[in-house]
């Protein structure tokens, strides 16, 4: 049995708190957020008595009930908080990014050290189970070498601008998962080739892409491509596809139900995608957090590390300098998956 | 090189002229048709000079130069003019049903005799690539014996009352060639159980049934469900689905493009079903006639046989009987296949 | 906030169990059963503390803290324990069927009187969030009024034989479910036609069919067709489709990712059926319950009522005698919906 | 009536004497290949008396019997063909592309001058009805401003390595087309970025990439991503996404027949993608001769035009000099759709 605290009451904050209160080897102690309410609030959801909540995140830290922290809380606060969370012994699981800036990135590498085979960061979409077995698939050799993977991710609507001006970018806040997608199923990535696109003028103000398309070339000769809008009408787009030289391995969009309207002049239609990462994506947090678990309770590592975090962003930064000088950017030191 | 003559310059007389035309090894000689303008026409439309037409249909079967004869006429014709084409020496190929009379197909198959093994039923479903890939799969042991089979078969919309009263009924008219399908997966049929239904006042009118749920128990285990309707908003639903101990094998419907719409609450919607059966059937009918070519050219029956047309008809008589009286009709001579 | 007793620590028992202790307005105090391990171990596996357990059914009556009770029992206890519990003044969930014998119903909705407002029957599958989206579509008139339903519906795999000894056979074990759609879709259902198929050596010895195809009349016109089968290699097939002037809508089946291969003679190809109930209908299992405490809560009757219960039954009683004698079965007193 | 000649007796040869026999408007007077054999095969292969056939090209341009000329000679023959063909008075459809070297290709354009408006260059993708109907639904608005284009474009199987060394690259002879349907969808393109992998040693060895992916920037701000490779597994992989703030309109490969599989650990597998150009561009090669004739008989210029043909191998050695360089190349004249 793992005992968790809860930095961050906001709404990644509640999903965390549902996976734990649902998982059988985990239990929820205590949510700490500024906003005392909203940490309340999530404290007294979960439907066992006894979890409590603060205002202040250093009680965290101070817990001796506490076994491992689940750092939700805005990103500028993410390093501090792991290692502060590390050096008071717990294990971390931390949501992406570890930090929009490579510098502070490897300062927290460098805090952690050895304990970093005691965080995970949270890239969710390696724990969705089409993903993940598609994963599975290629790593069992079922198309063969992996020789083009295609990754299309659309969100059904732009977040507000007050959030996208301090969310460090297209490639920083949204690409991001698709690097570390990339680096999942290809492995190390040698060149990055960005092109930005400025649909919403809104966005284009803030200095912004709200699409784009990244060329990623992979060290084993694979090219990863991946295709960003930061809206989709028919919902929230999530498709990926492996292949190889003996097949393809395509993972679908879901849709709320199986129910095919079929009448005047159409056939075949189902309801639109799943509209947001917190349906598309709920199975993928459950089994991420028992990943978690059960790596931590068996003193494994649990993957993907700390560096997974620091590589997805050096992809993301390389994409950024891509997408505004025109030019194709290769990575010097190689990224090792 | 086979030359054959057609008889009926109407719809389907259109239909077999352009097989004929496009088929390599047949080539159309006379086309015959009490309405002489449509009979000429329909010769001069291949493309290929030389082809005759008249309104007299003694002239298919006097013409020397005509090997085969297909017989496209009104149904009350059939009989008389495949007796005339045998007794001249023709091949022929008919269109489906014999006759709405089965004391008349009686006599036919009597005065055909042994000359039955050079006439073909037109039932052209059997051709359709996707049926006929599900039945020699089915024959090949992939699902095991055929334990259930499911038949969905829909007008796009009902004919014109005119034309259905003398159609013989929904039995013998519609579903035939679904008892058809039956027996080509499912061998001989035992009993024979129908519902019919009037949701069509103008159908209801005329004492017919405008929609229709049929089940087939056949001699080895296997149960055969039939379900039909005149009338189908997203076009010709035109599906088969066969079920055994290690699978099934459905046939889907058909669209005119692989195009799929994704928008604001909707995804995959696809256009509507192929409308009608010239577009559904068309590689069926040309499947159908190189079938009969090659079996004539090679002194080999051509299947479906005259008899395969009598035990259809058998189906649908005893279908209108079970739906007329609501009893189960068990078929005293077996059906075989 | 309601709470509960469970009467049955089986695998229903255990679903749910899971469900109440997920639902943020119930909460589970007590576990019934004769095999006391059992009892304990769901009322332990629920995560939250203070779960009683009894091998004594007489407690749950008793029990001053239990609003409401699930009856997941086998079925020749279902009737005296709904009553039990409805004079104690509790609401209750039962699953299905409520008896296998028509007469014990009738007492039992007799004992109960006007409590029956408070007994829900746990036909599960109208709680599909696909079913439930086609009855609601159908309801709005999206297309038109129900013409043709067609329900397909086959287990992975034969339960023992033990159990089908006793079940009652195909109809009142397993086509229940479906008949209750049928009604749950169409409305009043006229008359009955099943035909039965012994197609495995060891249920026909016990005298039971392992596949049926049954046909239902509406009393609006439309035609229900039910196709079982006791076993279906490649998962638990469970589809349906309803058909009107203005369209259809069909329930696809489920798979556990929407992940597809393509290869060498290949395309397309997902895995297989989600395997049995408990994966297939999770989330009705949750619905269900969720529609049962909000009824209860507000004072209003649940549905499917015990009525409902009892009109299922009569279509497998006649289903039962079609299937035996071959004859069709028109059904004397209407079945109203 | 249009007359045909057809130069060139190889397999695309073969294809457009098939479609010219089978258009009621056309008819084939001609067949020209060094080949006279070949050239006489062709020419009787049609099932129409008096189609001639030469080994001298300059019959067909001599021929008063010829209205029209289809290029079907290798790629080194077109531009002069195309000259003499129009010098001749002949209307023309060349086959892709004008040649492999540009400064021929503007030589071919100045010395056609005027008379361009009687040529059509064979990029058959166009007709194809899947995207025909794509292009139209996006012109029509369906889906908004067009803001991302992705083209997946896999040969079953990589051409004999003598027929690619003459090929001109894997950017001249394949991405050709897709370069062809990116204008016809996006318009204008400013800019393109080429990555090309050399994935198959043999390939490799004659200097050529076997598989790319190119993403090209549009005038308007949309964005297009090509993704070829020279072998797949399942077939012929053409596939095309267009993806505006409205919805997207996605193209799904085709497969022979409908027909699905379920079985132990599968469901909804079909047969593999049409095989090959023949059979996937079936319908597409009879659709660009329809227009090809509609256009010439009305006096309307046939599109697509040389021009196309041209600004096509613009782009093709555009990815040429960026797969080569690792630079991004920007199109100094614009590319006009």
């Amino acid at each position: 049995m793992l005992s968790f605290a809860i930095i961050g009451a906001g709404r990644i904050g509640a999903v965390h708190a549902r996976s734990v209160a649902a998982h059988p080897a985990a239990r929820l102690a205590l949510v700490a957020d500024p906003d005392g309410e909203a940490a309340a609030r999530i404290a007294g959801s979960v439907g066992s008595s006894g979890v409590r909540s603060t205002t202040d995140v250093a009680d965290v830290f101070a817990a001796t009930d506490v076994d491992a922290v689940i750092v939700g809380s805005p990103t500028r606060f993410h390093v501090p908080q792991i290692v502060a969370a590390v050096e008071a012994g717990k294990a971390v699981l931390t949501e992406k990014p570890v930090d929009l800036d490579l510098a502070r990135v490897d300062e927290c590498l460098a805090a952690v050290g050895d304990r970093a085979d005691r965080v995970m960061v949270g890239f969710n979409r390696r724990f969705d189970p089409g993903f993940a077995e598609i994963a599975r698939r290629v790593a069992d050799g079922e198309i063969g070498a992996l020789e083009q993977l295609t990754i299309i991710s659309r969100d059904p609507a732009a977040a507000p601008a007050p959030y996208l001006v301090g969310s460090g970018g297209i490639f920083r806040d949204m690409t991001i998962h698709d690097f570390d997608m990339a680096r999942f199923l290809l492995g190390e990535i040698t060149e990055v080739s960005a092109v930005g696109q400025h649909l919403d003028p809104d966005i284009a103000a803030i200095g912004d892409f709200d699409a784009a398309v990244v060329t990623l070339r992979g060290a084993n000769g694979g090219v990863a491509t991946i295709i960003n809008s930061r809206h989709c009408a028919a919902g929230y787009d999530q498709r990926l596809e492996a292949f190889g030289p003996l097949g393809s391995l395509e993972a679908a969009n879901h849709t709320a139900t199986a129910v095919r309207f079929n009448g005047r002049g159409v056939s075949g239609s189902s309801g639109p995608y799943l509209d947001f990462f917190l349906q598309r994506y709920e199975h993928a947090y459950s089994a991420e957090l028992d990943h978690f678990i059960t790596a931590i309770e068996s003193g494994v590592a649990p993957s993907p590390s700390l560096r997974d975090g620091r590589e997805a962003l050096v992809l993301a930064d390389a994409a950024t300098v891509s997408a505004t000088t025109g030019e194709r950017v290769r990575l010097g030191a190689p990224v090792s998956a």
